[in-house]
């Protein structure tokens, strides 16, 4: 079918849809950057989605129960921008629509949760809203079968491109939401085989439709240009209620453009004045940049209300719960304190410091876990096939899955980097506090995901469990050492590495009280002794560095700093200098981020100047040389015990041999510098 | 069929295969550590391939034309030190064997390239095997092409287990690998059904013949315990030339252990000295740990043997090559340098220092690989699908696939990880140097890969661009900031970014010199200047530092150090000071890594103490502190100029103002401190 009869065959729709191109067109070349080909391509399938489909309310953007809309696809931005605006999205001006891509507009390169209401997770990276939304789609499930269908009954629509489809966090994704059967994600394919560098076939030759149905999807196809077809496909895919599906959208990247539609050339680049008016031209479209007819916009406006009603609706049946349930219900979806966690912690820390368990770190958490879980129905964890390893799963919790939607635990398969994404969509649905579990090395697999939990600053917890050469015989592959700088260096991410049980309870108090960053808690697969020994309810760690032992007589020649494993070789190091007549003090460093916040004043208490001072982390050294080196004008003697270069495969206590971090050779560098 | 039947049915072939799971079984539980259960259950798979199809000789592991054997299953590492030992590879004696994950033992627990002979490729972070034999795979297709079968002319193998086929990165290799139509690469999928958490349907319901059927591949079944099914299959997919194909081995983990096969319960530990007994009678196997009965060895050595003839017959060929041909040959192979290489860079830099063009290093870097790609046949480029953006692909470069095997580029796809996999694949391979681009921010998604070319210490190149805030609209999802320095704190990685076209010239002499590490290039979107006007023929970068401009009189008072796109900036900062009467120093740092490996003398000449140091990097300070604070016992007055969170989307001149990146707050932090 050629444009003008498309545009004859449904005008009504025909205007709606043109509006979001015209927009997108406009918006691109006024900023002389973006992506305007996409938004133009896939116009039609949004226009039919938000027109007769999609649950939403444009006057409450956080009503709960609204379904959740993806654009994987994030680079066009202009989509999701221009149907906000039209929807009568108040943040949403004309102003800011002009405004796209300049500093301080919410009109982002790409969209970003948290920047623009409406935007429910932060895209652009490829295949990164297909996996969010994955997660997103399991909150559903839990929340609906904890909840019932009257407060939480809603779907996940996802639009993603063949970048999406190409990165492998999609075939994670389309893995566990196949395993997971979720009925109620549907994503839509923006099948336009074009791509930056070409045609898809110049990387690619993947029959799509074949590869989400070998992973348990329905499929569906649709001529995304036709709004009638469009619309058969959409009520097809709601229909289905035991499988995900994917919806083909055969679309044409640039619609409309005369001379760059169908070509890479309508991706990322401005169309240009000319093109633009000769696309203009195509849409029968007149009237000044930016500006919508009135009977257009009004009509969209009315498609952004469509939602109120059943909004109403929900809030009648929220409200007629009983207080207890409301503010419990209100409290979940918020993803607010539980009241009970703190009293819990303090509770082991207290029969820790007396029991003086020696355990691994991650069985300490899982200790904690077992405590916590018991009390918080919003804990939601799980495992990238390492359960019995990340000590992730406690006694009580059932599995997650179609057989079972109030299990709290998920098998997410040999999937990091897709954990880490659904993660980010459980929080972002709202109901669950998620924690995953993989070891520390294979933060490398799921950095793409960590990095957006940081920023979009989601409180998610990572349990990175064999965080150091401490694991062994599995070799220099499974060992971080560059790890903990990566996690130390990501902006607004909290990295904590406890030394012992009661500090791991005090790191999990940490994790769950924040609000607006992940942490990343790296935990031994060894054993270690309790060396928090006398009780406090204060929680120590929560000022990232801290006296754990003082030096005789309070005022230390030494003072050894370390993180988990290593406090307790520090420790040993201690009682060999003060035999020797050194004053030492450890100190205790769970948190170099937390320590970075404390005052001037408590840091220079912590660590004086005009002492020897070491560091003992099996790990490289560069996040330690701002504690090494002193800060400005100070002069400290200094050296580093820990890592310079991958490990090996060995038994651990061979590996510490001979990497020389024992407390011998710490003691002997005292020696040396006094 | 029961484990008696198997056994009579061909009872040749039962002993040979017996025979790699004994040794298996007893080595981990000596190590008391280590995954019996996969080379138990893919003994029959190994034992068909290695006596009947894969091109080998034991005593020559670095014949070239050998097929590739990839353990993609890497944690079933010993099933290849079973066979490596019983082929009879001289290093892998039984004492190696005996000492499987010890110290200092070439038997680790995961495969490790460089460590042992007979291991083409290191893995264990799982799907890294099976998207580094894309590369192989790719590399003998190109080298074949270029200099015939009668020199190149063999296949890769690979076995992977089902957690390789859930990582994504599987995808990215299976979806490149269909798109290659890489007719020379053969998977063998262990096909037990078992995860560590359990059964694989726990997490994944994939029909994974369907999966890569729908990516271009031809797929094969067989009953991965009989001998002969298992060989009519090999013969089948051998004959298969024109795409990759999959082998469906139906296996049982930890086959023949009564009470532990088919369960996780043999995936990851020993099976304990009872079990070991009892599944010994299963074999029908006697004798004391790791014996192998006399004729059972001899057989297997001359399985080691089967390839000699072969390789003496490639030999000869080699050897008819005219001297020049063959030495040309031989260079290529061994991933030996160009001797044009240096005398290109040369010139190019001479010639910039003379015409001063102001481009982006992205687009100097362009010119750059024009001057190299003319004189280096073996460079083989690509990109994850941003060849416009990266510059990466030159005028007179072809592209590389099925119907072009001369070509030298790759239109990777949307795919960072399966591509840096794939370059190390290429280099491992021998025959060419593999580089390729995408935005210095995904290095996150190709973590996985980038580490384990450090790890090997391959000297492939990443050419990463769009390298800060520098890039603009897309905004805080595409600007690194963190990228710098988790670059600098991965072990045996060259961090390199330069500051205009001479220094750019100068970072790919440096990165195409490495014989032992990987380069990742960062490379700026906007121009910069050219800073580097005089020309010497020497490379001032391969100091890591050196003095760009020195203060007028020679003695500092300030020293600005920065890197990139931020040199331009220092070099307005000291215009300033200077005529402030400020004596200032401009240090350019290209390379971190490289500073600290000059001797305490020069890093003293260049970074004097007792001056006010500023350094300037629109990235997290992290890396920078030992640089700032100074070394041991100094004390200098310092700051950072730099970023401390996320960029912003806008454009890059509003966002370094925005973020405090300029000359004008350098020169405040300087007065500030005087």
């Amino acid at each position: 079918m050629d444009i003008d009869a498309r545009r004859k065959a449904d005008p009504e729709h025909w205007k709606l849809a043109s509006a979001i191109r015209v927009l997108a067109m406009d918006a691109v070349e006024s900023a002389n950057s973006g992506h305007p080909g996409m938004p133009m391509g896939m116009a039609d399938v949004a226009t039919v989605l938000f027109r007769n489909h999609l649950k939403f309310d444009a006057s409450a953007p956080h009503w709960f129960d609204r379904d959740r809309f993806v654009l994987s696809a994030g680079h066009g931005s202009m989509l999701i921008y221009a149907l906000l605006h039209l929807t009568g999205y108040e943040q949403m001006t004309l102003e800011q629509v002009k405004n796209f891509r300049q500093l301080g507009a919410i009109t982002a390169g790409h969209p970003e949760y948290g920047h623009v209401e409406g935007v429910e997770t932060t895209t652009g990276p490829l295949g990164q809203g297909i996996a969010t939304a994955v997660g997103m789609a399991m909150a559903e499930e839990a929340l609906r079968a904890e909840f019932g269908a009257e407060l939480c009954d809603h779907r996940t629509w996802v639009i993603a491109g063949d970048g999406c489809l190409m990165e492998g966090i999609s075939q994670e994704a389309i893995g566990l939401a196949g395993a997971q059967k979720l009925g109620r994600l549907i994503v839509l394919w923006d099948n336009n085989d074009i791509t930056i560098d070409g045609r898809v076939s110049m990387s690619d030759r993947t029959d799509q439709l074949a590869r989400f149905k070998a992973s348990g999807w329905r499929v569906l196809e649709c001529d995304g240009h036709d709004a009638a077809d469009i619309d058969r496909a959409l009520t097809e895919a709601k229909a289905e209620d035991d499988r995900p599906v994917l919806v083909s959208c055969k679309t044409i990247i640039g619609f409309g453009s005369p001379n760059k539609s169908d070509s890479a050339k309508a991706h990322g680049s401005p169309l240009g004045a000319d093109e633009i008016a000769a696309t203009r031209a195509a849409y029968g479209w007149d009237g000044e940049a930016f500006a919508i007819p009135d009977d257009i916009a009004a009509s969209w406006r009315q498609i952004g209300s469509r939602g109120a009603e059943d909004h109403k609706a929900w809030a009648g049946r929220r409200d007629a719960l009983s207080t207890d349930s409301r503010d419990e219900f209100t409290r979940r979806i918020e993803n607010k304190p539980n009241p009970q966690m703190v009293s819990q912690i303090v509770a082991l820390k207290a029969e820790t410091a007396e029991g003086k368990p020696k355990v691994a770190t991650r069985k300490a958490s899982e200790n904690v876990l077992e405590a916590l879980n018991a009390v918080m129905p919003e804990n939601f964890g799980g495992s990238a096939d390492l359960t019995g390893s990340n000590n992730t799963k406690t006694g009580q919790m059932q599995v997650f899955n179609a057989e079972n939607r109030l299990g709290r635990y998920v098998h997410y398969g040999i999937r990091e980097h897709g954990m880490a994404a659904a993660m980010n969509g459980i929080w972002l649905h709202g109901g669950f506090n998620p924690y995953g579990g993989t070891f520390l090395t294979f933060t490398d697999y799921a950095r793409g995901a960590i990095r957006l939990s940081a920023l979009m600053g989601l409180p998610v917890v990572y349990v990175m469990t064999h965080d150091s050469i401490g694991l062994g015989e599995d070799g220099p592959t499974h060992q971080p050492v560059e790890h903990l700088a990566i996690s130390r260096a990501t902006p607004n991410t909290l990295t904590l590495r406890p030394c012992d049980q009661v500090e791991t309870a005090e790191a999990w108090e940490i994790a769950l009280s924040q609000t607006t960053k992940p942490s990343i808690m790296a935990l031994s697969r060894q054993n270690l002794p309790t060396l928090r020994t006398t009780h406090k309810d204060e929680n120590l760690s929560a000022k990232g560095a801290y006296v754990l032992r003082d030096a005789s007589g309070g005022k230390p020649a030494a003072v050894l700093m370390a993180t988990g494993s290593e406090v307790e070789i520090a420790m040993a190091a201690r009682d060999a200098l003060e035999a020797d007549g050194t004053p030492t003090r450890v100190v205790s460093v769970p948190s170099m981020e937390l320590f970075r916040d404390q005052p001037a004043a408590y840091r220079e208490e912590v660590l004086p100047a005009g002492t020897v001072r070491i560091a003992i982390e099996a790990a490289v050294r560069q996040p330690w040389d701002w504690l090494l080196l002193g800060e400005r004008g100070r002069e400290e003697k200094s050296a580093f015990v820990g890592m310079e270069g991958f490990g090996a495969s060995a038994p651990a206590p061979a590996l510490y041999k001979a990497f020389g971090i024992t407390a011998d050779a710490v003691v002997e560098r005292v020696r040396n510098m006094l």
